[in-house]
């Protein structure tokens, strides 16, 4: 506040204690204010304002580093100028000077960005120093290793980020130097040690950078401004955003510190800690700290950390008082923090806080909490639990089984949870490639650095041998939902033969690993996986809440009853396709399907349809007892024929090996044997030759087939209306919904419909009962979407077959796209999203826009849903639900993930 | 006129002079009148109106047909008291009365759609004989054979029609009874042997039907109406709409009619005459009579007739009056007409007119005469002439030195030109049958008759061994545009051995026949056919008056320059497509483009593609010299790579092939080539495999083989270029347009674009030229028309690939379709139209429709085409016109077809 009055004309620079001047400027929302100071300047701005104990300093905003970085990488007019007046208030504020031996203000220099990328940016401490400050600061506080501490960590980082010199080459140094005093750890170093190295530090920096380490500490901070904004540019930060989706042009902000001290004795302290377990989400204080240590020696993961709780027994009052700020940022920020503090001689700083990264367990747990607390509503606490993390409760466990039987080969710290089992990849390089070849893969480092960051997104899960719960690795993983182990420090890595040791025990780069990020086990080998039923009662709470929300309904694609159970109890309000064809592929099925398409006369034919029908029968029965009450949508034969026969190349390869073994045999009965085997093979093939098509996708299937073969039409809806009659005979509700694939032409629905009912009545007269039904067509060419008003006219409900549907509008074969042309696409970013997994909304979408329009034009209480793959996925599902239709039909397992992420779509319109 | 006054309560009848009355109910407009009264009523009636001798009579209306049928198939009430209301009044005009032996009224009763049916309705002559009117008349006539030849003729016919006796049953009595009588011909027979047929005649008609042959003349006359109502729903009727699209709602009017005789003796006479003739259009009547005969006998081919131009000998007045007649009639209403005539006992009597069926040659010759002649408009010229017509002057001919060295088997009438080559078909089923397993068949036939309709239809062409230029052969063969020979009665048709013979020579059906619709000669074998250049100077008018009607520019598909200057001379404004890897299947070319294809280096690839530069460049010169000041459309390469390579099973058979003969070999030097071969197969097969593809119209082709091979993309470019500053510098215009197949994302065209551009500016450099261009992009994905905005963007033209976006919108393969379920859609009338031959206007008319906002509304001078085979076919013509096309390009034989069908568009549009 001091000066503050002084310095008029404002546009770069502001002290924490002026974020009412901010708000002046960029309005009261958070969210702007964040923009402007980036998340932890906002944050300590924010702090200050409500009484948190944050040592006084400033932030250079954002704008200042777009402004920086427009102005070719210098500072703009008047910016530097600013610096230095808060420089002088600050120095006002805590009575300290700028290279003043006798009263030294130190401050740190760290970027901030209105997102946080933690580990992505750079950090320069203890800027102030020089050697006439050091040695007023040794007599003032009568430590000297400790001042000599701080300067050569001035002169490292300052030398590593602002000047590009490896840092290699001063670690090499200090362990140069342990190794001549003979000592283990930097810990046991003196004073003259780091005396000595901080002087063989400034050396290197010369060597290395050209220039001298500045001593001047107003040049050192103006050289480590530069740096930070200058790292926004830098490759790590812009792999990180790319992989984070996070824009490019938002630019950071530099935050400029008073520094605290945690290594001035026994009764300093410094630490990290959550306000929340990140893992359970558990409303404890989870954290850990070092007594007499800076802060980067609690997150490198060198020194053991102790867990919080224990502060509570060597500083109990700093415990409480911090406990209290804890709770008070929670609520202010009505979420649950991520916060650096320190302890200086006893008086407890708290340096940093942001919004915490947690597991998925923990967001669900952490967001019911606090809505039942009221400190969110109920909404806010839907729209936190994102789509990917309920998919996370879904995801593999190892087998408890196989996990009893197995001897973990070593365990760590199970710092985010879930299954991965793939092939070791010794670094990032290897685990992306190998991805990329579509193996799974577990990367195994030492740790985790930001350069590692493209192997953890394309590994299935992460294991690190140092590193605590709040380590890179740790952080990187939970927040990206990588099943992750730290700290597995009975592991040995050996790069030079890329092998894993355990004791004894060696495995190599490229064989199995199983880990369990849920217990933090690691197994050798290929352990098998389990998928959990549904139970914990946070994610209840979430997806019951998401039901209140959502305008969506969520239906499964479930053939088999037992599917249809798991998706009735992961909250399916029906079956939105049971692809009937499935059922025909049974072993006992298959011959009896290849009797119908071999049969030379209508009446073998017509026999084989019939054997179907019993077991289609008792098919449909099982899923209209699972989903009674409930609809369930049949989808009349769909694939080609030749779909149930051999493949063409198999057969001549088959026939082609008999005829060669033919010359070998020299019995009548062997020659006979293998001539009557022939035979039935050509018959085979030659059924198959007439069956083959050029494009099997766009050739005879669907209700082509239907529209040929009528019978098997008839005995499909016989089966579905006595299976319904049978089951309503049970006291059940079966509500069938009948739909006719791949339809183009009105004039295919009519014909269908016609068999259909005619036979629906036929059995229901037999049977003297009564079953309501729905007839109604998939939209899977554009065609069907483009006549969409034509075919409401009979039809009562569409269902978007967006796998075919993509097909055909992009003119994409999936079988040969997804290994061909359109990978190369993807890689090099030609195509945004694989059309495959998240719908196409300039092309398929304004299809189904079209066919909603039309249709509901026509028939305003059609019913419109969608059954293909995109389904499950949240972008495509909040695209369904602006487009207005009624329902999505996905795989059981995707279930609560619709169902929350159709709740989102519905908040996000309300927004 | 007599007694039309008492008549007040009209509603189903009108007399011939009562027009007046018919238009104060229907209205003015010809159409209507037509539609209400039929096409022959209303003829008659006009003809009364304007002066023309016609025997008095009446027409009961279409509506009273529509009325019968709804009833039931019954008169519904008052209609047939109007009937009789009108008959007194005929009797009253003309003095005599029905059932009056003293001076009896005889009348007939024919049938009359609004749109002409020829042979497909009934008639039934001399109704209001019986055995005491035919007394009578013998009396008044002292012609008792003429008597009961007239007598014997209303048996047959009102047994036949109103009754179902088969025709066979009364032809065989008379052939019995010349039998009996040593006579050969019917006009052999005396006045005795008819009155005894007609007694038989009575007898079968009791035997038959069951029922007397009626003698009261008004009986006769109700159910002779009855009938002709009737036979409108009779499956020849059906037919005959359904082939011709004539609605089936239209019903038909009944003409009655007083009779007159042709057959009364040496001053009486009978005939058919076109005021023009009807194969050249050459303007002087053709037509034959008859003297002493009844109409039938003309048309039935039976006897020889005399050519019009001799009735100016026998009957110089008669024929004055007639010639008048035909002109004033041609006048009246400005179209050739076809008339029948009687002149009974001096007096000529005109008893029907209609427009003149007529040949293409004709139809343009006659188009083109008329509006010089101030008869009719350009316009109406143009609007006459059908795309068909036009396409019949590019039709296939006999190669003159095939058919100058061959002997014709035989020779008829030549009725209706043009060249058909196929197998002979012995009868209509048999011709059907085998045109749809996909053979060219010749029907050949006795004669033809309504029943035989639709194997004309399916065939080539058609020979019929007996007939005239009127036969009902003739005028169904010129209609349909069928070139056909008539009474070719050198041929003798064996039905028991299937085989055409002709004195000692036999063909059996099934071989080959060529037939020379244009100068009637028949050979064996298969000849070849040529087609002709454009020459007939009238079809070069009505082209030219269509070229400045039609706003659509109509360009040519041409990949090579023979194929531009065949375009450029039938009026094609540019190429709209050149397909270059048409150039790439030469034979030189294949092995390498082969070459490319199988290489395993950067540099062999890049040496393959450097050694086609010359190649392509020198096809461009070729095609830009040819279209000099024309725009010239290249597409780059556009199919899968594998289409270049040997078919994948064939290599496998090849392979197996190899490998058992090499256990045969002996000598080292044999094993060791056969090795080698194996070898070069299997660098082959390995490379096919990997490019097979699943659904190859959908995978790695078009753009996305330019993006993944951007130096073939640039090798094409820089041969366009180099080529088109080649050619500019010999002095000629060019305007290369060059065009991205197969896009589906903006991103394709701006990747295409710039690899484009930079070496079209490369090339521009080298050479110090400036060649300006176009750049633009093929719509044949749905995706592509949907997202035709961003696409305009960069493209400044768009190209409708109507073939494979109907593929695609349709969801249609077309290699397996037509072979496989839409051949069964159409056949079974599920689908209306072949969408490969006509544009889907809901599908994919939709899509073009959007492609053609969106893209002009981004880019407003947006260029606009068709290169599909749509673009040469009439109504999908029509349909880019109504869309808003720039232009539609074709097979160059299919350009002047186009012009008129643009023109049509055009003229239909202002109307």
């Amino acid at each position: 506040m001091a000066g503050s009055e002084g310095r008029s004309n404002r546009s770069y620079v502001y002290l924490f204690s002026e974020i009412p001047l901010v708000e002046a400027r960029v309005g009261h929302d958070w969210d702007k204010v964040k923009g402007f100071l980036g998340g932890k300047g906002a944050n300590l701005a924010e702090m200050t304002r409500i009484g948190v104990p944050v040592p006084p300093g400033f932030t250079v905003s954002t704008e200042g580093c777009n402004a920086f970085l427009n102005a070719g990488k210098t500072f703009p007019a008047g910016m530097w100028e600013e610096v230095e007046e808060a420089v002088a208030s600050i120095e006002a504020e805590v009575g300290r000077k700028f290279g003043d031996p006798l009263g030294p203000l130190l401050v740190s220099c760290r970027s901030g960005a209105k997102f946080s990328m933690p580990g992505m940016m750079d950090t320069i401490l203890n800027i102030g120093l020089n050697d006439e400050v050091a040695e007023g600061m040794v007599e003032l506080t009568g430590d000297a290793r400790f001042v000599y501490d701080l300067y050569r960590r001035l002169v490292q980082m300052f030398g590593n980020v602002v000047l590009d010199v490896p840092d290699e080459v001063f670690e090499a140094v200090i362990a140069r130097r342990k190794e001549e005093s003979g000592v283990a750890n930097d810990a046991d170093l003196e004073a003259e040690d780091w005396k000595a190295i901080t002087g063989q530090f400034r050396d290197l920096v010369k060597t290395y950078s050209g220039m001298e380490f500045p001593t001047d500490p107003l040049e050192q901070l103006h050289m480590a401004t530069e740096a930070v904004f200058k790292s926004w540019t830098g490759k790590r930060a812009v792999d990180y955003r790319n992989a984070s989706g996070i824009p490019h042009d938002l630019g950071t902000a530099v935050n400029i510190q008073t520094m605290v001290f945690g290594n001035m004795g026994d009764d300093s302290a410094t630490g990290v800690c959550m306000s929340r377990n990140a893992s359970t989400g558990d409303p404890e204080l989870e954290g850990d700290f070092l007594v007499n240590a800076q802060g980067e020696d609690v997150v490198a993961g060198i020194r053991m950390t102790q867990p919080i709780a224990e502060l509570a027994d060597i500083m109990p009052a700093q415990h409480a008082e911090f406990e209290a700020i804890a709770r008070k940022l929670e609520a202010h920020y009505s979420n649950m923090q991520d916060m650096e503090f320190t302890i200086e001689r006893g008086k407890l700083w708290v340096l940093q806080t942001r919004d915490g990264k947690r597991t998925a367990q923990a967001e669900v747990r952490i967001a019911v909490d606090m809505a039942e607390d009221g400190l969110i509503t109920r909404e806010e606490a839907v729209r936190r639990v994102q789509p990917d993390q309920v998919d996370f409760f879904l995801h593999p466990q190892l087998d408890r089984e196989a996990q009893r039987t197995s001897k973990p080969l070593a365990t760590g710290l199970n710092v985010s949870p879930g299954a991965a089992v793939g092939v070791i990849a010794l670094d990032a390089d290897t685990a992306e490639r190998w991805a990329q070849d579509g193996r799974d893969v577990v990367m195994v480092r030492p740790e985790t650095k930001p350069d590692d960051v493209h192997g953890m997104l394309a590994a299935k899960g992460v294991v690190t041998l140092k590193g605590g719960r709040t380590s890179h690795a740790a952080l990187v993983a939970r927040q990206f939902g990588k099943p992750a182990v730290v700290g597995a420090d009975a592991l040995v890595l050996d790069f030079e033969e890329r092998i894993l040791r355990v004791g004894d025990e060696e495995i190599a780069e490229g064989e199995w690993l199983s880990v369990d990020g849920t217990n933090g086990q690691i197994y050798a080998g290929k352990l098998p996986t389990a998928v959990p039923d549904l139970q914990n009662p946070y994610l209840l709470k979430i997806l019951e809440w998401a039901d209140e929300f959502r305008r969506l309904g969520v239906r499964a694609n479930a053939d088999y009853p037992r599917d249809a159970e798991r998706a009735r109890e992961y909250g399916a309000a029906g079956i939105g396709l049971c692809r009937t064809e499935h059922m025909f592929f049974e072993a006992e099925r298959l011959p009896i399907v290849q009797r119908m398409i071999l049969a030379t006369t209508a009446s073998e034919r017509s026999e084989a349809i019939q054997e179907l029908l019993p077991l289609q029968r008792s098919d449909f029965a099982g899923l209209f007892r699972a989903m009674h009450g409930l609809p369930v949508v049949i989808r009349l034969l769909d694939p080609p024929l030749h779909e149930f026969l051999p493949a063409y190349d198999e057969l001549v390869q088959d026939l082609a090996d008999l005829k060669m073994r033919l010359q070998h045999y020299s019995t009548m009965s062997e020659i006979d044997a293998a001539l009557q085997e022939i035979r039935t093979k050509q018959d085979f093939l030659a059924r198959v030759e007439a069956l083959r098509e050029e494009n099997p996708m766009l050739g005879t299937r669907g209700v082509r087939l239907g529209i040929q073969i009528p019978e098997l039409t008839r005995m499909q809806v016989r089966a579905v209306f006595e299976a319904a009659i049978e089951v309503k005979r049970e006291g059940l509700e079966v509500i069938p919904e009948i739909m006719i694939p791949l339809v183009h032409l009105s004039k295919e629905l009519e014909l269908q419909q016609s068999d259909l009912e005619e036979e629906a009545r036929a059995v229901m007269e037999e049977t003297r009962a009564e079953i309501p039904y729905k007839f109604g067509t998939m939209i899977e060419v554009p065609r069907a979407a483009l006549i969409a008003g034509e075919l409401a006219a009979r039809a009562e409900f569409f269902s978007f077959g967006t796998n075919d549907l993509t097909q055909t509008t992009c003119g994409i074969s999936r079988d040969d796209a997804e290994a061909g042309f359109l990978m190369h696409y993807i890689r090099n970013g030609i195509v945004e999203h694989n059309p495959f997994a998240v719908v196409d909304e300039a092309g398929v979408g304004r299809l189904i826009d079209i066919a909603v329009r039309d249709g509901r034009a026509v028939r305003p209480d059609l019913e419109l849903g969608i059954c293909g793959e995109h389904g499950g996925e949240p972008t495509s599902i909040a695209l369904c639900h602006r487009l207005g239709l009624d329902y999505v039909s996905c795989s059981p397992f995707r279930v609560p993930i619709a169902r929350i992420a159709a709740a989102h779509a519905a908040l996000a319109e309300s927004e």
